[in-house]
Formats: structure tokens, sequence, C-alpha cells
């Protein structure tokens, strides 16, 4: 592979990017480059953080079981992301929810106690980890900020008012999605709610935000996490970065 | 539960429906309704078959382990369903590929070995199965027909000249996907390649067929799964039955 070639690994840090700057790999990272990779002889990685755009890094190995990145050349600039959120009742293949929502850009994951919820424990940090690994694989620039679990009440009541608010509404009740969804770049959010449905109070509450418009998925009854990745595909393909003339770089 | 409420339970049977008819469990639905659902003493459930609508049939048991369906009152008219297919390379997760994809409404899933493809062989039996799965829970009349695996020769070769091929094309070259659909109701289907891509020469035969054009999904690299549902969602969302107009009954 000629060294111009752009490294197959992308890993994502925390730390600042800059020419030069030294970053220690983490623990779980120093062992899936040394001993899943068997990089111990040295190689390059790509590096990104959300900020600062796409780095080459070299690896060294300052001790056993260690690994640093010397950071190199930047390879992409940081873009603006399209800023679409997806606030959903966990379910519980939520790890496939998480890496697929990052593949399709959401810029934030806010899980969500609603009454009907079976779910009602969340690891956030292996959801975290999960949306990473998917950043890293899909070759996004960020990862999806992850939010504590809320319950309802706590949701409705701190959903921002310039955010629109597209509600999947199992009971066929919304507008078809293409038709719902404005073709703006304007913030918006998807709330997909428990295989149970949301409870008639929710309902009645969610119709309260003047920000929230309810979405029918079509005749099919569809899981949940099926609906929340269907209708960020929509979104992208109609307001997001699917069309050309919205892409950046 | 009243009487009237439609039956939870929906079953898929190959048998004819009509007033009256007594149709065989098959074994695993037995095992299921007697030994999971507890209903040794009765009930009702909902059957499909893909021609004749949902019934509702009641249970009887008329001998140990096995269970009758009597058939009652006809719920829901035959409707005709958009027309979509889906092509795809085998990927490790088919199981809810062939969910989604049903929940989607595709109308057949034709799976097709690559050059790059990684998974060689396919369980169509299985396959089969996890689509009759989902189209129970997720409400839907038909089941997708369960095409045996073939090589992309005889995929390209045998693909009906009146069938619209979108072809979702990683390398980025398509046609940003809402710009390529047209908003018809002809007949058409998706082809997603495997994780490796597809070869050049596959991409060249591929251009070779007047009814396929190219698509893409944006900047990001979505896993295999994900580009054919976030198709799958676009296109019900344009021109399939998510759209109120498109919709029958």
């Amino acid at each position: 592979m000629p060294r111009t070639a752009r490294p197959k690994i992308r890993l994502y840090t925390d730390a600042d990017l800059s020419p030069g700057g030294v970053i220690s790999a983490t623990e779980p990272q120093a062992h899936y480059l040394l001993h899943v990779m068997r990089m111990a002889g040295g190689g390059d990685v790509c590096l990104f953080n959300g900020r600062d755009g796409e780095w080459r890094a070299s690896v060294t190995v300052p001790a056993k079981r260690r690994a640093d990145f010397v950071v190199g050349a930047r390879l992409r600039d940081q873009a603006v992301e399209p800023d679409v959120w997806l606030a959903f009742a966990p379910v519980k293949r939520l790890e496939y929810l998480a890496e697929k929502a990052t593949e399709l850009g959401a810029g934030a994951l806010l899980p969500v106690l609603t009454r009907h919820t079976d779910v009602t424990r969340v690891n956030i940090e292996r959801l975290r980890a999960n949306a990473v690994e998917a950043a890293e694989q899909c070759e996004r620039l960020s990862v999806p900020q992850v939010h504590p679990l809320q319950t309802f009440d706590a949701f409705v009541n701190t959903w921002p008012a310039d955010r629109l608010l597209y509600v999947l509404d199992e009971t066929g009740a919304g507008t078809a999605i293409l038709e719902a969804m404005e073709q703006t770049q304007k913030p918006c959010g998807f709330l997909v709610g428990p295989e149970g449905g949301f409870a008639q109070s929710e309902l009645d509450a969610l119709k309260q935000l003047s920000s929230a418009r309810n979405v029918s998925l079509g005749p099919r009854i569809l899981r949940a996490e099926t609906a929340a990745l269907a209708a960020l595909a929509c979104w992208q393909a109609l307001s997001g970065d699917w069309r050309a003339s919205n892409r950046e770089g």
C-alpha cells in the first residue's frame, strides 16, 4: 500500500489534533492496535475528534501494552453536518439502533422513558461506545452526542423551541413523511415511541409543543428501530447531506 | 377483550382461506399456540396467505400437540402492494435484513453472490422463516418471495427489462437517491453490494443494463444492510404506500 493512501484504521479521540501532537491511545485502542491488528512495528491510522477534521497519525509503542499517536497531516477538514437528533424510547436492540443512527448521521441520541417503555435501564457508556465505533467505521468526522436517559416529561419540557420535532406516530394519524418534512436546513429531531406506543397523555402533551408534527410511515406496523432508521434516511434524502446541493466539501 | 376486537396473534398459512374452511396448523404453529401462548382452550387468531386477505379463525385442538384453524369472517381484503424488490450480497446479519426489508414492504428478496461477497452460503428456508415472522408482526398481508442464491451473472442476465434497477453505488458516483428515483408506481428493485464493494467488472456489467441507475446515499460509508433499508424507506416515502395518495383501502 503506498504511503499516500488513506489509512484504513480510523479512531476517535477526545484530544485536540494538530500537527506534531502526541496523543496517548486509550487502553482499548492500544489493545486493538497492538494485539488485534498487530501494529507493534508501527503504522498509520486516521484520527478524528469531531472538531478538528481528520488527521493521519503514526502509531508508536512507548512501552509494553501502550501506544501513542504522533499526529501528521490533516486529511479532511471538519465539515458542518446536518443537524438532526434522534429521541427514542429504549428498545432491546439498542446497540443496533445506535450503530444505524450514527451511520445515518444523527447528531444526538436522546433516550426517553415513556409510559409504555419496556426497557427502563440504559447503559449510556455502552451506547456511546457503539456510536463511536460506528462513526469510526462509516467515516464520519463526528460522534453523536449521547444524552442521559430522561423522563418523557423532562424531554417535552426541555425540547428547544426552535427545533422541529417530528413525532413518529404509530397510530397512522400523522402526515405522510415526505409531505410532513420541511425541505430546510432547520435543526430538527425525530421522536420514536416504544413498541407499546405512546400513552394518550403523552400524545396530548406532544400536541402542546408548537414545534411538534406527527408523521406517518405507512400502513405496516414498524418496529421502533425500523421507524427511527427509516425516518432518518428519508430526512437525509430530502433535507440532509444525501442531496448533492446540501453537501459541504 | 370483546369478541369483535381483531385477534392479536397473526399467522401466515399456505392454505386457501374461505369461510368455514379448516386448516391444520403447522407443527411450529401448534407448538406456539398451545405451549407458548397456552391457547389449549381455544381462541382466535388472524390468518393471511398473501392472496385472500386477512381472516379471523378459531383455534381448535383435535389431538394432543395438534391445532386446527376454523376460518371465520374476512377482516381485510387483499390489497395491491407497492412492487419493489431487494437484491443483496449476503451479509452476516441476514436475519435482521430480512426482517427490516419485510417491514419496509419489499416484495421479493434476492440474494446475489458477487465477486467480493464474504458470506457465500445462505439458508433460504431460514431467510423465508424470518420474512414470514416479520410479515406476521408488521401486519402485512403478504410475505416477500425469497429467491434462491444466484451468481451475479445470472442475476444480471435474468433481471426483467421492464423493472428499474437502482444500484446502491458505494463509490459515491451515483445520483442522489431522491433525484434518481422516479416517482412512479413502476416495478423496481434495489441492488446492494457486499461490504467489499462491487468489482469493476460488475459495475461495468450493470452499466450495460438499460434499466439500471446508480444511486448514492450520501457521504458516509453505510453498512450494506443500512443502505438497503435506507433505500427501501426512501422509495416507500416517495413512490410507495407511505404516500397517502398511493395507498389502497
